[in-house]
């Protein structure tokens, strides 16, 4: 059986506490394996490591922390079939969506490393005229530095994709970084952290901490020797966080209740396709998941029907089976949380058009519920699993009316196919990204992601998590001043 | 006698209390007006007005929102003399000082409202291409979207330019703003907001609520309805504000206690006269003011005593007259902690080489210290005022070392004539600003201006505070998927 | 009445020959006034003296180019009325679109002023990483330097804009400049010239020689002394100076067969007005007016009526009445081309609709003509005037198709409701600007503007005239070789 | 015996004459192999055939033609040894520097590839206000577009560099590419290009074709369906290329007579190195090899007697011997060219401290000049070879003055300690780059590359060249206007 220790300072080192935890696979119950369960003292050794580690980073050469990024994607390949279908047992994603995200080989998780790589050469600073001061002796320019110490917090929804939405980027522009990952699916990102180890980071460069937020999540947020904080998470979570972080920098994505909305003029098949991809996939567990259908009165019917159909044709079961399309939810407390919204629902007049019933251990059935309404929980309240609320819209004002109609504001599928629709519902809709016909839990690997309201703060990928990680500084010469 | 009211939708009006405030002249005691003393209920009704101005400001087209800031301009520069004079009287500030900086003619306070009117005309987001799906079909693009309602909190250094460092760039991206002055000068932000509804933007765009931040800032930054603080102050109120803001995008520069750094090679003649810039420049009150100074052995005899026959030689005194180089302090509370780290300095062992008798009034002697020590009050808390601590430094590495010794980073100033020093000092040195052969308390209207570590967050003026007051929203529309 | 002379080394001075030229006013043949008639030998002399004024210019700060820009600015609003008027005078455009063209209070050829004031601040170059040794030794900065001594060659089209799409751009990056204005409208350029030799420019940074093309121009563009070419013409004018040119920068916006495109799915009124906007603004002599209008056939029948209706609404003559749309043509050279390529259509079967008589003087009746083919030299060849040739089209991919059969590629207008189409549209046809649901003859002063194909060589306004009109320089220092 | 045929529309095929070219080897003159002899009707197939790859390239997803890079790179990395061995045989250029140019292992040639694949996906176009009409009804952006086919010229100099500064970048964009290699040393390129035909290219994307310029190369450079030039060679050559390229877009490299300069608060060893590497690398025969030493007075003998020494230690000779530092010159009429600048350089008093005696064969012994004048050949026009003509200079003015003395501008290195002196440096000697305290030669891959004056046209590496061979287009959006 799997037993993995943390890493700290280039050490791979029991919890203080020499406890563990056992780490349960959400699809038969069984264990996966176990990791270490660090607290507060953890969490501080790793800060102090990070110290090092740092100042390791910034005195080696770009191209030397390249060279080792690509060392450490060269050993991960190798180890490709064991790093899908240990994030397909801890997480529960279906294997082909574990394989499309971990998969060192091909995967997006890994994407992130080429990224990192290669587009960190051109995040350049700008020399700048002097417009201040009548005479030429000024030259100005500005340049980046990185911040310090990171800490990427995740969750179980990408065990792969978010410590990688961190940590090659932060390595590659010379921050340390401590990995705090989910205790629903740790293993993950512990196997990321020994291909890096094993390339040759300096000892403090990357270190992982498995372990709860109340103890080792708090002496991150709260350590003045971490400067910034890449955090997924739940709202509460993210709230507590930027309050305890001070004036940290906090990069952050924050589950919400993503609309997805279909007009009048859309091409319904394709968005019920997309439909089912951005409320099934990840098990509707994604930040990013589509929580809430809104679609044109003059197309309802003919929606609903075609994705009751799609829903009933998805395969859902076992997700360590290739052809899985849903499989269960992650843990129990979020198993009641989303059946107490269900119920919710139902009290206040949601008809269940499929699902309902009992779930068989984790398992829920995906569940589709007409005659929704902006006063249930499961609409207001980002609900996890395959549940589908779907209203009715009266026109395009009132879709961007309900899509608006939440304290969140993350991502946003719309259907439609007239260029001044596509703009309107681009334009009106608050959010960080909007899809016109695409579905919600999407993005692109060049692209800026990250939500307004209340759904995150800053905005990751490329450039973005470059800028993120980074402190401008400005310098000026007067070179009319000198001897 | 001046007497000023609060804006807040588009109306001059008292506070809810009726109460009101004595705004006095530091420089003879005198009573320079009063202004409405508003409290919680006050700054509820502007968040209000606020949220229905950035909805006006949004409809407005791009054009009409520069066209309304040239009028304001236009409408400030018939106020001249007046917006200088009232600025002098409350601040304190020498006259030549606050001309330069309040004067719509030339000041820099209004160097803003160029740089607002038009550098957001190149403000742009980005056509990006698709890079995740093998296809042609994805067309990605990303754009700018004002924040929404944001909050200038500042101090009394800047009673002009601190308002302005928010107000035409909030405006011209289409925000409403919200301006909470410092109570020890806040006349100087009420005549800009007067220009600005003068000119006849909407109720709501602009509003000031003058008042304390227990009650008005402390609204502010807790509202649900306010997105974004742009902060002035001092490390405590920055701290606080960023815990009781939560995820809201907080902008700050924090008083520091700037070192200034004098090499062997450098010219010493002209690193005196910049320093006297940098130590004595707004009584030695801005947040980025030089607050210690130190110079190599090897010159350090021929500066100090250079530099004492600079101070020596400035004019010292009423603020009002128009030759006064340095003034008195704003307040009481100010001086009486600077009198405190002074008695410090001497009880640890400091040389008062000039000053160090008793103020008068608000008055302090020009007050220059030898043998300061990295554990003197004066050298780890910014101290206000014109009080310059002098250490000595054995090399560059030395001068480095006690540079970053301090949690904070915000501006460097320091003089030498070599290529390899000036990079070793700007690259080595934790701060947001490194100039080489020029002062602190310095910037360029078109660079970066910000701190690290405790000196603040973000980074404003030109595109980088148009960055901080917009999100970046990503919109990708799927072509094939079209009806 | 007017007489104007050469501007060169900040001396207004007569051509070596002392030959003059009548400038005819194409309204009604009256003499406007005159201009020197220069020669070689005067463009010798703008160059040398160019070569001087660029090195003053260098030397002068940015704020200090600046501030003159801005003092010409001022100087010319007082000359707003004459200005406007011998624009209309000399070349025969409407007066309501002079004085939207010429006015310096509200005319866009003045607004070059501001996008090269205020702009040219953010002209930034990078600070780059050194990404091919090893080490951390290297720096490396761009930076953009002026070309030198540019050359402003136009047409009468836009007398005032096409000089000053040059003008202030290149002052305010410190290049000198000669102007040699179109012998169709020559004064113009030389009232231009007068706001900046009266601001206090140094002498030769700019200079204005009035000559014909195979004398001055050729001078222009053959010397050694001079750098970059910014050209506004005829093609085999373009193709001639490219060829003497040789390693030169040059950047040409040459007139073409601008293609109008309707869709079925168009708004149809809409589409009615711009059309008749892009085909007649300018008397139909613009570089970038419709010159051929591509109409589906589902809405072929209901466009042409339309069109014929809203043509014939337009009122038709004195160009100097304010209410007159369009005016004569500017010289018999032109007309004489234009009556050979209408005799050619109607020999190849063109239906004439509206137009078609007699010429009166150098007026031109708006001429519509049905059954225009693709062998027609009207629908080739850029043919000035209001000369309107309509073809029908089956699809979408047929409107493309024809679209793209020209050796041109300025600008499209197109009309269409649908989001794909728009950017099928945009995508497919080979032009520098795809305009949907508006006319050509059209562009946005922060916008990229230039042809592809025979149109055109590089960009102009804004950011892309800067890059045009500097070199990028990079600079590397290597700071462990220092002694 | 090697026997290599051109590649044309995916066929490699012989030329149309049947005419063959024998490829002699500098350094013993053997013959490496043979070409095809193409012609002007070959030079006509292949532009035919890349009128034909380009569509296919451009309905390519940018993925795709990515991976076909990425899988061209994978395959030329199997045959290392042979393109090291093949350019070093062809070319002369020493063993250890032809290993450091070709190997797609790790040579600088093959960066290119990593860099076009990697940073196309950050070549992104803007989103753009509106705002030159007063309304919010208008939409914005630009975007790149492939110009079409591109030919690239190049010279013996770098066989493997010069070929891949454009096809890698072409290839990512879309554009397609007929390379014509130095009949010098044509091999490399066909190595080159049976990788990419191996990957999978569509037929024309990618075409060689071996022959002289007079045929082949002029046939590319006139013919209208051949979009963009990118050259690499000697003055006259690029100057007729211009002449007769018209409006097409050229992009050149010049051979330059590059200066190097040495400043008496010089690192005199750092200097002698770096001067040696400049002047003899690639045999002397770079477009950016150092052409001419500019010493100060106060370090003058020093240096001239530690570069002699240097000079004379290292290895001369057969350039297949890895230790080789300098080889034989490419061929015989480049041979004569040298010595009959020599020859000059003796008739005007040129003082030969090494080399001056016969060569033997194509190899000519490194050669020290002092006295040299700037009324010499070998200082005013680039002479290829193993030649170092020595000046004093008095001061940095005079440094600056020599060094632009020249109709040339492509590289500068100069060595200086100072802050003061490295910008004067920088900025005031006419250079497309100045390397300070490091040689000429050098570049960096993320960096711009180019020349001014007579060093040629356009920048190239990473978004350089992806600016040069794309078409700017901008796109607006009328939401109002659709039905």
């Amino acid at each position: 059986m799997i037993a993995k220790k943390a890493l700290i300072g280039g050490e791979w080192v029991e919890a203080a506490s020499k406890d563990r935890f056992e780490v349960v696979s959400p699809g038969d119950g069984s264990v996966v394996g176990t990791v270490a369960n660090c607290g507060r003292e953890d969490a501080k050794k790793a800060i102090a490591a990070a110290c090092e580690g740092r100042k390791a980073l910034r005195k080696m050469s770009l191209l030397k922390r390249i060279e080792l990024l690509h060392k450490a994607h060269e050993i991960a390949k190798k180890r490709d079939r064991e790093m899908c279908d240990i994030m397909c047992m801890e997480s529960g994603k279906p294997m082909a969506q574990s394989v499309s995200e971990a998969s060192p080989v091909g995967g997006y998780s890994w994407s992130n490393f080429h990224v990192a790589m290669y587009n960190v050469k051109s995040h350049r600073g700008l020399t700048l005229p002097n417009v201040t001061e009548d005479n030429n002796n000024k030259r100005i320019f500005s340049s980046y530095e990185p911040i310090g110490v990171v800490a990427n917090l995740s969750t179980f929804s990408y065990p792969s994709e978010m410590p990688n939405c961190t940590i090659p980027y932060a390595l590659a522009l010379g921050n340390a970084v401590i990995v705090k990952p989910s205790m629903g699916a740790p293993i993950s990102a512990i196997l990321i952290a020994e291909a890096l180890e094993e390339a040759g980071f300096p000892p403090g460069a990357i270190n992982v901490v498995t372990g709860y937020g109340t103890e080792v999540g708090d002496e991150l947020v709260t350590s003045p020797d971490v400067q910034g904080i890449n955090l997924f998470g739940q709202e509460n979570t993210c709230e507590t966080i930027t309050q305890r972080a001070g004036m940290k920098k906090v990069l952050a994505a924050v589950v919400s209740n993503n609309p997805f909305i279909v007009m009048d003029d859309a091409n319904i098949d394709e968005a019920v396709l997309s439909c089912a991809q951005g409320a099934y996939g990840h098990n509707g567990q994604s930040p990013i998941s589509t929580r809430r259908v809104l679609v044109h009165k003059d197309v309802y019917r003919e929606f609903v029907e075609k994705f009751v159909a799609k829903t009933r044709s998805m395969k859902f079961g076992n997700p360590m089976e290739p052809d899985t399309d849903i499989g269960p939810l992650n843990n129990s407390k979020i198993l009641e949380n989303t059946l107490a919204n269900l119920e919710d629902a139902r009290n206040k007049g949601g008809r269940f058009i499929t699902g309902g019933g009992e779930p068989s251990g984790l398992y829920l059935e995906p569940t589709i519920i007409e005659d929704a309404t902006m006063d249930m929980l499961i609409t207001n309240e980002p609900t996890m699993g395959p549940v589908v609320p779907i209203m009715v819209v009266e026109s395009l004002e009132d879709a961007v009316e309900k899509a608006n109609a939440t304290r969140f504001g993350f991502q946003v599928g719309a259907f439609t196919s007239s260029l001044a629709n596509a703009y309107f519902l681009s334009e009106n809709i608050q959010a960080g990204s909007v899809y016109i016909n695409e579905a919600t839990s999407c993005w692109d690997e060049m692209s800026p992601f990250g939500g307004v309201k209340k759904s995150g703060m800053g905005r990751m990928l490329s450039d973005w998590i470059f800028n993120e990680l980074t402190n401008v500084k400005m310098t000026m010469f007067d070179l009319a001043k000198v001897k």
